[in-house]
């Protein structure tokens, strides 16, 4: 199951372990965050747009009893590892691990048919990220489109009328995010800012919106990481089920 | 000094009192707060959107040693109340109260001259708030301008390049303020939730925006007001000089 370099990981938590590079990319907090925050129903197909290890997919997955979770990632080596990763813990009934640019969703998937779309982007600006090619006229508008806009319009392109869109994104670039998500039809709903300490700026915010949604905003109370020099609070304790 | 039903409130700082109301509208918390978020330079030129009792004014000459406030008030008797309040406290070689519609503004100010432009806002949607009439052919696109669009068309116009903008606004309501912002070239810079407390959904948001800044939010930390039931945080004691 393993290959060199690789190591399997516990996730503490029902029994899960993920394949990760001993070495390279290893997942961070953000994706469990992310998984914490978004709502998850029973039955609900998903979509997750760059699963990388896999880790976001295997978490929601364990959200509900039914769900039909499609986790694209182009990176060959990724999509295979996290492949390996769904095997191991026998979730193959629930995770499709698609070897694929998500901009070429529509070879597999419906427009306009998903309950919910997951994102855990990269955070630079066009380093490392995907652009999709785009044909239709009225985009030409638009002189260059930023990654995080792909992203966007991809999540809106594949949610059904009243489908929820989580996603996390640095808060620095909040209004660059909300700018997104309201041209392509996406209301932010519920949003929570992460703060590694109280008395800090907040450094994540996590997003839900919907698509076709009403205008109105629920903030969440603030997510505070640490009481005190890297002790967890009980909440982050929480949702890493410690 | 004082009117019938009008009483002479002591802001307990710099020896500065405020006429009010007995029984009409007071003003309350949000005003302090954005008084205290607002940056102010020496010799800062800056207009006040609305000043009702002149409260914001009031706060915001005591900042620096030199300033020039105009404040619209579109009320009569409370701009002659305002008007009164800061004859009684001899700021009158700072603030000018000026009765008027502030879409007149071109009366009495220049555009893109102002440094600074303050805003509290009234909260209701349509109600009890001030509709500028707009004769240029391009706002014919939007069917109906809300009232936090003329507010903000108005304070953008009044801005000289880089000049700042403080608005307060309901934080449900902060996606339909960022795009309003946007709409006209003020982009936000700074933002600040408070909290009755930290474990709540904020319920007002502090924004500074920057008339054709570049696109970088700092998200300041929580402002928090009761540590417990009715008793005030130390910053917000701060903030009231107590």
């Amino acid at each position: 199951m393993l290959l060199e370099n690789e190591v399997l990981e516990d996730l503490q938590y029902n029994n899960l372990y993920i394949i990760q590079k001993k070495d390279g990319f290893r997942f961070g907090m953000d994706p469990i965050l992310l998984s914490d925050f978004s709502q998850i129903r029973n039955h609900d197909s998903i979509v997750d747009l760059g699963t990388g290890t896999g880790i976001i997919s295997i978490l929601l997955s364990q959200k509900v009893k039914h769900c039909s979770i499609k986790a694209f990632e182009i990176q060959e080596h990724m999509a295979n590892m996290a492949q390996r990763s769904v095997l191991y813990n026998q979730l193959e009934n629930k995770i499709l691990i698609i070897e694929d640019n998500y901009c070429n969703y529509i070879k597999y998937i419906s427009k306009n048919s998903i309950d919910v779309v997951v994102c855990n982007p990269p955070y630079g600006r066009q380093k490392s990220t995907i652009q999709c090619e785009d044909s239709s006229k009225n985009i030409a508008k638009h002189e260059i489109k930023t990654s995080l806009q792909n992203t966007i319009q991809t999540a809106s392109e594949l949610l059904r009328f009243g489908g929820r869109f989580y996603i996390c994104f640095p808060s620095t670039r909040l209004i660059e995010l909300v700018e997104a998500l309201k041209m392509y039809k996406l209301e932010p709903k519920k949003m929570r800012f992460v703060h590694t300490k109280i008395n800090k700026s907040p450094y994540l915010v996590l997003m839900e919106s919907v698509k076709n949604g009403k205008p109105f905003l629920q903030i969440l109370p603030p997510l505070q990481i640490y009481k005190e020099d890297n002790i967890y609070t009980e909440e982050v304790n929480k949702i890493y089920h410690i």
